[in-house]
């Protein structure tokens, strides 16, 4: 018997998933949470002599470290397998994560020099503070490199890789010159375990504006002097394809995460990209929504179509063959919570309010409350891509009932969703079955349901919890050579369940109408009808 | 030592307050509760064979009496007043409160033949079953009588006198033809207690489109052809000024509330307006906010100058010598109640709830939230006029806290107050100081800070938790003759706290903003920019 090991790196925790490498079996899961958690807002990182100002969200790089040794042999002790047994090992991670580094690889921020600036840690992938950079590096490339900003969709996020590399490079010139190179947290687990110093195409075509090649220096230095060599200065290893082998654990990886020297580690994934292989998607025209926090839409197409407004598109970003779409909405699981904590009778997001509230909302019809929402609690990411747009509820009445609001939430979410499967669609993308997956996908039935009523298209869950985790461990096995190829792989050890979510036609009626409305209010306070939005942020900070 | 009565009978309840004649101290106050409450919704009155449809609000006549009875009984024993010092009575009640009786003045929803016709109950001010019925007289005055339709805002409310009887002449004929005469249930008590079939010249002033006489029979018989000589036949009896004598209690009178026969009895008000001269304000200049459930604002003024979209304006509708201004925000209480109930931990409109959002929402800023609502939870009635629109909140985010929301309601219902003070302004009315009383008033001074903020004026609150009951009582000192005037009754009577709110500069600048962004949000979906608020009311239901 022979096993393969996935680790996924999320926001708060690693999860570590062993499965059998024939079919995908999961045989046993741990999670770790990091020490130092997320460092954010105005708390200063541990050994930071400042105050962060907000929209910060740093992360303490040896965290990953103490939680990839505490899953493995979480696992292999519970499922009683020997690390002989396991043969490769799959990593996922978020992104764009990213740590200044010496040399060697070691961090930036536990050197004494350095570790009283914040720009010294790990940037988390929320972290917000480089907007102006962001907007720079879109205004740059509108002008001297079009087609690669619609590539992503027509807008740098100030959550990438040069928008917080220029962030250093401007207000903290020292860690940037003293960083022998910027490296993804994905990327950097990697070279600790195995000595290789690669970079994923996965993050880099995602998040670090590579299509083969990174931009010109020219460009780079319209972004600022600074950054004309960064490339070759602080980026140039290899990239490779998702797919591949990066290496193998040499000795001291090994003993880092406590499984064999020479166990092959697949080239790593973003984490919500992980989840397409991990939900046994390998191939064009099923949409992969990876419903957490946040939802992740992903789209393979064997065709290159810019859409406007989406988050990117890459060639081999996820499976080798394959142009992988990638758009988003920034809060699903966030909304929920926040609607939970705000209705729920505890004032807690726990889950005696949460069963409360969706037993209320599955009682109305679709309509019945008279509520609109817009889901922009954290900002539009896909198809306005403006994090400064927030909520609206609209229709409230005396009557109205926490649960209706609580309904009006999950249907504006699904509405949301809506318009960017419609902008994928209007430039010739197709888009048959849903494919859903993460922890929300599995928790709220009903929420499932509207996303099938007002989409019009059925919805399968995936038939793993962990999908990225799992999709990891598929890496891992190619890696291994236990399978020909990813698609090979993804059908063999993932897949879906049976049940499914399909659209009642007496529904999407209604929900076409509300659609409708939807679509007046997005474009009225998303598209330019009115800014309110945004002034609100600022009129009482003035 | 003298003493006179007021009775303020309100929707759930009637209060009785026996005060000093000389100064309006208040010796005693009793409250008796409706044994029926308000019959309402789809519930039957309580001898009907017929389920009502919504927007129904009944009551049981004869409870007025048995409240009337058990208030008077209380206030006399609690104070160990003896009925012969009280030398004079007032009462105020809620308008347009109306029921149909025979010539005896017996209601007919007793007789046997008329009591399973919901027609035949007493139709509460809030019953809004006729609104076609309304919508018909608007047009007709449209046409036929512009001025007078001007003078009540230019739309007539499906809860005024005309429409309910019109509905009942065209849906229940039976009950119209046994009617003798529709009477206000104010109106009815008086008859109950004197003997006197008069009728007060502030309901019918405010509510009965009664301006020195009613809309001809050529007018009324465009409403319906039934209802051309309905003035006529079952409305016309004596109309009486507010501060006059409407009689004395006769035998019976004497016998139903336990006072002496002969007791003078005054001509009645409409409950909140009552609250003018309880207020201790009987001259121009200073508006009284009455703040309970909703929001009545009463302006009186020596110039006629019809406001759009207000409510109405009668020329001694509550003192005599000035013309009395009547707008209104159709939830305030009841608004709080629900975002009590709402976001409070306890789920109930408790006063630990209550304590702990008003708390929260005090060490806010203004602007600080970044949230704005519109106010329209029960439609907006002053200056739209539109009971279909609905309450909006714009700007959420995930870290919004319930204690924001709550602030911003609260704020939005300033910014509507203020609109409905620019709106007199823009005629040439004159706004100096705010006076506010009512339950709202006294609970929360967030609340009233908000206002003075907001309106730029300052905000001095009445002396009298009970401004209603004692304006009736100061009503019944007149009538008693112990004072002169309503003016001179009210001066020595009735006065203010001695606090007052007032508006901080700082604030004022950010509210300015807000007010800005209210008002296009207002325009927007008030004024025709949008009727999703309509529509989301029906698309559900269809």
């Amino acid at each position: 018997m022979s096993y393969t090991l996935g680790i996924d790196f999320g926001t708060e925790s690693a999860r570590g998933l062993l499965v059998r490498t024939e079919n995908g079996d999961e045989v046993a899961s741990a999670v770790a949470h990091y020490s130092h958690g997320v460092i954010e807002d105005h708390l200063p990182p541990p050994d930071a002599d400042v105050r962060l100002p907000s929209r910060w969200a740093l992360q303490h790089p040896l965290d990953y470290l103490e939680a990839l040794g505490a899953v493995v042999l979480g696992v292999l002790s519970q499922a009683r397998v020997d690390s002989r047994e396991v043969i490769g090992l799959g990593i996922d991670f978020t992104s764009c994560t990213v740590l200044p580094v010496d040399h060697d690889g070691m961090p930036l921020c536990i050197r004494d020099d350095c570790r009283r600036n914040p720009h010294a840690w790990v940037k988390l992938w929320k972290q917000h503070s480089a907007q102006e950079e962001a907007d720079k590096i879109s205004r740059v490339l509108a002008e001297r490199a079009p087609e690669l900003l619609q590539q992503y969709g027509g807008r740098i996020s100030s959550e990438w890789l040069f928008p917080k590399i220029l962030e250093t490079a401007e207000i903290a010139p020292c860690v940037y010159e003293a960083a022998s190179a910027f490296v993804e947290a994905a990327d950097w687990i990697v070279w600790r375990l195995t000595g290789e110093r690669v970079r994923s195409a996965c993050t880099c075509g995602f998040k670090g504006m590579w299509r083969g090649e990174y931009p010109s220096e020219e460009i780079l230095e319209e972004f600022s002097p600074a950054l004309r060599n960064v490339v070759r200065d602080k980026l140039s290893e290899s990239v490779l394809p998702v797919g591949r082998r990066a290496g193998v654990l040499n000795e001291d990886g090994a003993e880092l995460c406590g499984l064999r020297p020479g166990t092959p580690v697949a080239v790593p994934l973003i984490d919500a990209h992980a989840s397409v292989p991990g939900c046994g998607v390998a191939d064009a025209g099923r949409m992969v929504m990876i419903m957490g926090t946040s939802i992740c839409h992903i789209l393979l197409s064997p065709d290159l179509k810019p859409v406007p407004g989406i988050a990117g598109v890459v060639e081999d970003g996820i499976v080798p063959g394959f142009y992988a779409y990638e758009a988003g909405q920034p809060s699903l699981g966030d909304a929920l919570a926040w609607t939970t904590r705000t209705l729920g009778r505890s004032g807690r997001a726990d889950d005696e309010a949460f069963e409360e509230l969706e037993g209320g909302a599955s009682r109305l019809t679709p309509g019945e409350s008279g509520l609109l929402a817009l889901d922009w609690w954290n900002g539009n990411r896909s198809v306005l891509d403006d994090s400064d747009l927030s909520g609206l509820i609209l229709g409230l009445t005396l009557e109205t009932s926490p649960s209706a609001i609580y309904r009006a939430i999950l249907e504006g979410s699904a509405f949301g969703t809506r318009t960017i499967i419609e902008s994928m669609e209007a430039v010739g993308l197709t888009i048959g079955e849903i494919v859903a997956c993460g922890g929300v996908a599995g928790k709220s039935p009903l929420l499932m349901q509207i996303f099938a009523d007002v989409t019009g298209r059925e919805i399968r869950v995936a038939r793993s919890r962990y999908t990225s985790a799992l999709g990891s461990a598929i890496c891992g096995t190619v890696a291994a050579g236990a399978h020909e190829s990813l698609g090979e792989a993804a059908g063999a050890m993932a897949g879906l369940r049976d049940e499914c979510y399909r659209p009642a036609a007496r529904h999407r009626r209604v929900y076409d109408a509300l659609y409708d409305e939807y679509g007046k209010l997005y474009d009225h306070f998303g598209r330019g009808g009115s800014d309110v939005m945004k002034r609100l942020k600022s009129i009482g900070r003035a």
